[in-house]
């Protein structure tokens, strides 16, 4: 299935990655599911990279992230590597399931030279079939002869499934005197919503970081980037976000702010490029909650507007349906007064005091809505609470692609 | 807007339903918002009659709501009227809203010599638009001049929005040598959700019953009908149930298990025509839920499976994707173990015990899939809690029809 690419997509195409110190990169063709294509890709780690994550929080994980989630936290002694294919998630595979991450661990240790507990797998694309486990092992050896420094955006593209584009990004920062950079590659396009929002994505940085640090940052990060994303409200059984810490820059960054924001700013860089990529998506939408309860109200009235089907149908339509808004704040189960309720698309006050504001005019409106950058503010005036979430519209694009699509 | 009529609509078109002793009704064109229909209806009640109702938990509830159930409960004197516009909603109108609310119930008593506390209003339709009660009000003289013992089927007609067929249903039950009949009218389409799904029903019956009795059967009936069905996940500000029993059969209902059964029934009847007229529907679709930890667990379950996405677009593809049906049990929140999860496709066993099913066949499930009645049935194998909430699935046709109307 050849998909038009998103019209969302960056313009400048996947762009420009300076190689991590210590992370190298290959990938192939390994037929898992696709023809023609790379669909399994490994990164190498140096010896005594530490490695942190998180995971879909889904009943119904799939083995892969089982295995990862088992790993995390152990010795970070000797190399490491990540072995992702797309095209099957090995997900609902029974134990059957479990033997095939484990004999795919295994050949990647013995060949990449590392324990087993430190080679961490993922797989994403159909569900419940079952993993030619095969097929990846066969090309483990080829694998490990080609990684490269230089390999991300190949590897960027081995592991998209109904993705249009390849997803990465990169921030270097000054720190001690030398250069800390972080790099990292997502896929993800649907099944898309919190926790987690990604399906997968890999982060790599030459800062030297404590697993417990490295995994504080990571958790501080996600929260405020893929975990505020949705494109469907359905949630993956293989979501995975891995940051490795490779050390070499001899950089320490435990105290350096600058390294936590870096890090945020590279996760949001590739959360926002998953939500431009969302299934038939026409439109990048920002829900900016203001003024609620607390935090947590906010948060669900945003998820609650982001994940209507009313008010993402009304975007794709360009129609100001503020109606609409209104509707999913009722919803959300958070507190709310109608009578203090404040709308605005962008910096139009559509709605204010329970009530059209005076001085809008549905032109206006429509004209805003004919971007396809869109901003929904809502103020609840009630207290302090806030929160932000980001998704895309409800188009004939994702039909297309969800009524034959097996995922 | 002329939409097609849903091909899941009853072959029969609008059934048979007999009169019921007491109740009488009216319609017109209005011209609130729609040309060439009828959009107003006017139900006048019996003296004595009395009304039990239930309402949309929307935090931002319409103004007619707001109206109805301050007036659920008071003194059953005199008549009563119910009185129902579609094209505009009187939602997020502010004070003008209730304002206008007041001089329409200040004239149907008037015209219809009830007092005001007796005259339950409703209005459907689009959302923060001033709904113009003087073109209603204009014909309420007319309406109380019309009112006939077998207009419910235009009454049917005039509260539909992108209803694409009136929606009606009747029970008769023998009870004390006499004959009980219940007859109920309702609308929706979209904007369908628990808690409330229908929009707007209205059911009527001659059973003599207390004001008590007949809240605790229909909150009972509604439990397993009205809050059991969604289209689109998205609740309405507007969603209004209302019972009327003029008693005038003279058959006392309090103690009668039939008279119980038989107004769930009515209610089931409406709600499923509810769910038949889902915007874009193709597929009428059971989900049903058994071992769960308990019933709110198979309730969650259940819902999060009939407003996913996914699931609905590959119903909607007549894709047997039971891989998403894993991830929306492994998304709901309840209690699951992955290893003890059954899957059905009517009566073919699909998956079990964590993994396909050993006798599924892909094709079997692919010829099920192209029915028009699709039931899926989930055991969690935990213990015993069940529960069954009706759907439909996510078709082009809902995008065509929500991206454009203005609800």
């Amino acid at each position: 299935m050849a998909l038009p690419k998103s019209p969302l997509a960056p313009a400048g195409g996947f762009p420009p990655i300076p190689p991590v110190p210590g992370v190298r990169f290959a990938s192939v063709e390994a037929g898992v599911r696709y023809a023609g294509r790379r669909d399994v890709m490994l990164a190498a780690l140096a010896p005594g990279s530490v490695i942190a994550g998180v995971f879909t929080q889904s009943a119904t994980r799939a083995a892969p992230v089982l295995d990862c989630e088992a790993k995390l936290g152990l010795p970070a002694t000797g190399g490491a590597a990540f072995l992702v294919n797309a095209g099957n998630a090995n997900a609902f595979t029974g134990k059957n399931g479990a033997a095939a991450v484990d004999r795919i661990v295994a050949a990647v240790a013995e060949a990449a030279g590392v324990a087993p507990t430190r080679v961490f797998t993922a797989s994403t694309g159909v569900i419940g079939e079952p993993l030619p486990d095969d097929r990846v092992r066969a090309r483990i050896t080829d694998l490990v002869a080609a990684l490269d420094d230089g390999g991300i955006a190949d590897a960027a593209q081995a592991i998209m499934t109904t993705d249009t584009f390849p997803k990465g990004a990169s921030r270097q920062i000054p720190l001690g005197g030398k250069t800390v950079t972080i790099a990292g590659i997502a896929k993800g396009s649907g099944m898309i919503a919190p926790d987690m929002a990604t399906m997968l994505a890999y982060v790599f940085t030459d800062a030297a970081i404590g697993f417990e640090a490295l995994q504080a940052r990571l958790v501080a990060a996600n929260a405020e980037t893929f975990n505020c994303i949705t494109v469907d409200g359905d949630t993956s059984t293989s979501d995975t976000l891995l940051v490795a810490a490779t050390g070499e820059s001899g950089v320490a960054v435990e105290d350096a702010p600058e390294f936590a924001e870096a890090l945020r700013d590279v996760l949001r860089d590739l959360a926002w490029q998953v939500v431009r990529d969302g299934e038939g998506a026409s439109k990048f939408v920002t829900i900016a909650v203001t003024g609620a309860a607390d935090d947590g109200d906010a948060r669900k009235v945003a998820l609650a507007i982001a994940n209507s089907p009313l008010v993402k149908t009304a975007i794709a339509g360009e129609d100001p349906n503020w109606g609409r808004i209104v509707m999913a704040v009722g919803k959300s189960g958070a507190a709310a007064d109608r009578d203090r309720l404040a709308i605005r698309f962008g910096e139009i006050a559509v709605a204010e005091a329970g009530w059209v504001a005076p001085a809008y005019r549905e032109e206006d409106g429509a004209a805003y809505m004919r971007g396809d950058e869109i901003e929904i503010g809502v103020d609840l005036g009630l207290a302090q609470g806030a929160a932000t979430v980001w998704t895309c519209d409800l188009t004939h694009g994702y039909i297309d692609i969800n009524a034959d699509y097996r995922s």
